[in-house]
């Protein structure tokens, strides 16, 4: 997608070097443009871990370079599947929460199984790195294809007066490689000169949806006003919200998703209000081998400081401001769990269904046992 | 409650020079402690619009303060009548959704209707004043010993292992005069050592839970955990919050509650997590003249920018950080309306009673027409 006239992947092989990948330094965003530089399983992990890469999708990304990054560090002294499978364990512990990175990790190291040569090694690795970047556009491409439809429908409905769509966290091209997953409909419909409005949680402790999400969508020309993660329920109450669409970090076989602290409590507004609430996902967040989201997913506690710290712009530079005394004690949960009985439906590449285990198996047979 | 060591009220007369109302400046805590002096009807105006008072209690009180002022204003020249009205007129448009700010400025001008002499209207306005002050503490009194058998029933239940209660923004003794009225039952509680630990929502965007709730948990010896907005519905899943109490605005005669925006989305978790969830106010916020929140209430819209940026310490002093692009839209409301049929109960000084018209009209039927 668009940053200023010029079009971005969210991460990239460097044109001169291979060894170089490349990723927009989302912790910047969108104070400064700044491209960053990983050249080892370590940087990847960094980069994962302070979030300068974030958002499902491209987690996964990075975690399969990482794989690939990791058979350059091979010499003739190495051991070789020790090395690597280290390097996979690694990377995956990084994020417990998202299920893609450990999904991306283990379909490179699966490539790998056969490959003894180092030279061969790395050709494996970075065309499967590429193949999962190829992949998950192209789910992108196909989420927006299925969620044009419901946005057109609402379009319809409300004579051509601006389709209001409520989004939490980013869930834009930034999170994915390209298009995004919530995003894909809407920059779909823009296209399609369907007039869309987006609200924007600023979705604390975070703030991707200030930082991120309102920054993507402006800079492809989408219409949004940013608030307060406390606002959307009153928005719903006044009518003001024709849809809501999510991501999803990890999506049960039964359709609970786990997606941003916060979410549920939006689940639950247009629940009350008789709002659409979709989860736009590649089926690669979908774990199938789990079916109770409360029990089954972890849900990561990071560091308090980002509760108790907010980080922005001011005199030039990014400032980080404490919000409250100084010897305050406070908690972080990374994510949510919504129970699929207040998801209206799942937007996946395959199509949209309901959000049960019915239908669920039945658009991905293939991958239940 | 204390600061420090210190005994404080939110709001006093100068000891040495009665024309002076004292007010603690609630924008600079938790970083600064500052007492800042009104000397005028538009110093309180601008107190009570740049929040250095907030907090439905203390605004009217301050309101009534106001008029109090508006008295020593008076001249030989003076239309008094035009004078006062315009006084109350001008205090009361400050805050559109508080109904105890017109409550209060009325009630110091219903006393001041057979006055005539400057000297007797000073006298009768400051009279009025600190009876309203003197209320407003004896209800925080009463609220707190009735909302205190809540927690008391909640801890003998859990045999002694602490309760845990949720709160949003600030409805503490900041917010009133004295004790609070969602923390009068949590200080009284903690008075008889019966193990409390508040949950407390930072509430953005002027992040009131985050300053203020922690700020005076703190000081008077109260063990709390700061989260986002976001995370009470993920604590209530993980049955994390026994009880959730917040405070009110405004109330209608049927039970409907503005408070701080984002109460809304915790009073659906609580009702989906089946925890109970209390109102605790005085029945001065109760507007026994409406009866439909949603469509009687008006939400206020504040300035945007309080959205954009957010203001913490940072380097030694106040700083604010824009955290978003900055050519971003926003929109920022200040309360919204939590419908009777999610509160399990209101805490008032008369007692504590169901979120019905019908229960409310049986404590309050004085109050009725």
């Amino acid at each position: 997608m668009k940053i200023g006239n010029q079009n971005y992947q969210s991460i990239w092989i460097d044109e001169s070097d291979p060894a170089i990948i490349r990723v927009i330094d989302q912790q910047k965003l969108p104070f400064f443009f700044e491209i960053k530089n990983l050249r080892s399983v370590e940087d990847v992990f960094n980069a994962i871990a302070d979030m300068t890469v974030r958002g499902a999708p491209l987690i996964g990304a990075a975690g399969a370079f990482g794989i690939y990054l990791a058979t350059l560090e091979i010499n003739s002294r190495t051991n070789i599947r020790e090395h690597l499978s280290n390097a996979a364990r690694y990377l995956i512990s990084c994020r417990p929460t998202a299920v893609n990175l450990s999904w991306a990790v283990n379909f490179v190291m699966e490539k790998l199984k056969n490959e003894q040569r180092s030279t061969s090694l790395t050709k494996t690795a970075l065309d499967a790195a590429l193949e999962i970047c190829e992949m998950e556009k192209e789910n992108c491409r196909q989420i927006g294809r299925h969620g044009l439809k419901l946005i057109e429908a609402i379009s319809k409905k409300k004579k051509g007066s601006p389709v209001n769509i409520l989004t939490h966290c980013n869930a834009g091209w930034l999170a994915c490689i390209d298009y995004g997953t919530v995003t894909a409909p809407i920059y779909l419909a823009h296209e399609k000169k369907i007039p869309v409005h987006v609200w924007v949680d600023e979705t604390r402790p975070r703030n991707q949806g200030a930082k991120l999400t309102t920054y993507e969508l402006g800079q492809n020309g989408i219409p949004y006003t940013l608030i307060t993660d406390n606002s959307g329920g009153h928005l719903m109450q006044q009518k003001q919200i024709d849809i809501v669409i999510v991501g999803s970090d990890r999506t049960t076989r039964t359709g609970d998703v786990a997606n941003k602290i916060g979410t549920y409590l939006k689940a639950l507004a247009a629940f009350d209000n008789k709002i659409p609430f979709y989860c736009a996902l590649p089926s690669s967040s979908i774990d199938f081998n789990i079916s109770n989201g409360m029990k089954d997913i972890i849900i990561e506690e990071r560091d308090p400081d980002e509760v108790t710290n907010v980080t922005g712009f001011a005199e030039g530079k990014i400032r980080s401001v404490r919000i409250c005394p100084e010897d305050t004690i406070a908690a972080n949960y990374g994510f949510d769990i919504t129970p699929a009985r207040l998801i209206t439906g799942l937007i996946t590449e395959k199509g949209i269904c309901r959000a049960t285990e019915k239908d669920i198996k039945e658009m991905f047979s293939y991958k239940f046992n």
